[in-house]
């Protein structure tokens, strides 16, 4: 018998990302009748507002929530100029990803009816793809280890990439298993690789684990792609693609890139994804030009609450969480083929609270 | 008095290399007169052919005759499946960006009218901006240094990212001093580093040298730009930038991105220039699939061939061959804005002939 309440950590964070969590906590109440489940929400400080009052940029009494609960809902932190002690940027999402060994950085893209996007072409209408960035390694294992040697003009600094056999089997299983999922909901299933093996040994390494795991796939088509192209072919015909899988690095830019194929990081829902652990957010900074005014567009943080249910409901066995995702998603669909609500990016007036009205009346 | 004949070594390379090769020169031979001065171009074999007839991919006197003479113009090199003995690729381009020191890789894109590109938005036409890359270091200073630890599924890659003071200082030089250039051509001239200061150490180092060379050149406004924000930002509003720099990889990547947004690699010229030599050659490959047909795009060819002659013109202090840059550019954009011809990648049905045709009756 599967569970009917789940725990959630909640972080808001910083700038909008407290406006966008609160909406999407509004969503989630008005599913809970509808569904039958609870969900049991509770806020946890974190961020670079919780570090000028004095805490840390992330509590360990934070963390440790945040390892307890079912799933953790994040909003968006950091603000301009505000540094830790050590001078580095204040980035909790990052610590997240490798305190939790978040591995598998899934930024799904797809286009709403109603919602023009930049491209001219018709095709660009159909676009629905997954980006799968390793998320604990590459060359973000640089950070913090970096090192300066000599000084002044004769000064050189040098960070290190590192790519694991087991970091980089685990991610591309991940994307494997992804794609056959996505073609049981009738989508492509397919997987491209994409890597620059052409002038690095440690991504000739990387294709080569890929392929290894690829064989345990046999009914997974796929594919490989240098790192350049695919960021021309991601604008050219991004209608293309179904699953990608790429290094940590690579696929920050590329989910940036995709991203703006949906009209921009407001319609970019992220879930980072461990064995263990599963962290949902939207794509999104926090934007303080525009924090407390209530136009913040909701729809990135309301659409990771639906890949957070997907992946409860897979989890825990519980199909009434996957009906609540597709139910989020359909709402905040319709709301946009519509044309009730459009967001400030897309040339609308909604505030945030127009959003979440018009999902919450289509739950 | 400045020099009435250049000498300019041309490695033509494989597959349409050898085509669009020989489209430029015709568009060049058709210059001479006009401009006069002579350009006394002479082949020099290189690439996977040549090594698969049993040469080297990039023979000793091919490298001689490129530091003898005033310019290199280079096709595209590269075979599927061709690899040298030790198993890496045949990529005589980049062994020539180290051997020469050409650290400063030139993207320029621009649209044409008459050739839509893929953004929608009207204001796509004024699309014109430069990316420059460095192209000495940075992350392909690991090409041939990468090392692999333990084996099996212990095995572990590494990959090293060195960004000098010097290198960093004298490609942000350059691109503040085409900064200025572009100015005194109506441009904006204007600046944007881009990195990833935020997450690593040699990126904050990198942004550091940036912001010290910048105060040199007080007149030229800078700003700076996360890598994964500027992915975004260039499929959302590429009309708000002018010059951007960054390091090798990034630059890679967002070179072939907004190569994208003038309708793909077939209209992107490139230069890579360094203290004492130059290259110029068109941002695509070899596309084996049409080589020999007739069909391929000469634009990006003819494009870095007027970089090329604009190069020269700085160097050498002769105003003639600026203007024969501007004819070049000038009878391709009005072909296409005539509709006399239609590349095959915009739909149309042009050869490689009816473009240089149309170039030189032009000129
Ligand atoms: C904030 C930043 C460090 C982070 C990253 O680079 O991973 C962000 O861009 C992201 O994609 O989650
Ligand atoms: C062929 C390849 C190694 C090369 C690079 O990565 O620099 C190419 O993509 C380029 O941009 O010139």
């Amino acid at each position: 018998m599967s569970k009917t309440s789940y725990s959630i950590a909640v972080l808001p964070g910083d700038g909008i990302g407290v406006e966008v969590i609160d909406a999407t906590l509004a969503v989630l109440r008005a599913l809970e009748g509808r569904i039958g489940r609870r969900f049991e929400c509770v806020k946890h400080p974190a961020g670079a507002q919780h570090y000028l009052n004095g805490g840390d940029s992330l509590p360990d009494s934070t963390l440790a929530a945040c390892r307890a609960a079912d799933a953790i809902l994040f909003g968006a932190m950091g603000l301009p100029d505000v540094r830790q002690k050590d001078g580095t940027e204040i980035i909790p999402q990052l610590d997240l990803r490798f305190a939790l060994d978040l591995y598998a950085g899934v930024r799904p893209i797809r286009t709403f009816a109603g919602l023009p996007g930049p491209l001219a072409d018709p095709r660009a209408a159909q676009i629905d793809l997954v980006l799968v960035r390793e998320s604990t390694e590459g060359l973000f294992y640089a950070r913090g280890r970096g090192r300066i040697e000599g000084a002044g003009d004769a000064a050189e600094a040098f960070d290190t990439m590192k790519i694991t056999h087991k970091g980089t089997a685990r991610v591309c299983d991940f994307a494997l298993k992804l794609a056959q999922q996505r073609k049981a909901r009738g989508k492509p299933g397919r997987v491209t690789n994409v890597d620059k093996a052409n002038v690095f040994q440690s991504m000739a390494f990387w294709r080569q684990v890929f392929d290894e795991r690829a064989k345990a796939f046999p009914d997974v088509p796929t594919e490989h792609a240098y790192v350049d192209a695919m960021a021309l072919n991601l604008v050219m015909k991004p209608w293309a693609y179904d699953v990608l899988v790429t290094e940590n690095m690579f696929g920050d830019i590329l989910s940036d890139l995709i991203a703006a194929l949906a009209g921009g990081m407001g319609m970019a829902p992220s879930a980072d994804i461990g064995d263990d652990y599963a962290l949902f957010q939207p794509a999104h900074g926090t934007a303080p030009d525009i924090a407390g005014l209530g136009v913040a567009n909701p729809s990135a943080t309301i659409l990771s609450a639906a890949m957070m249910l997907d992946w409860l409901a897979h989890r825990h066995g519980d199909a009434a969480l996957g009906d609540g995702a597709r139910a989020i998603e359909d709402a905040l669909a319709t709301a946009f083929a519509k044309e009730l609500v459009r967001p400030r990016e897309f040339g609308g007036k909604s505030s945030t609270a127009d959003i979440v009205r018009a999902v919450v009346d289509g739950l």
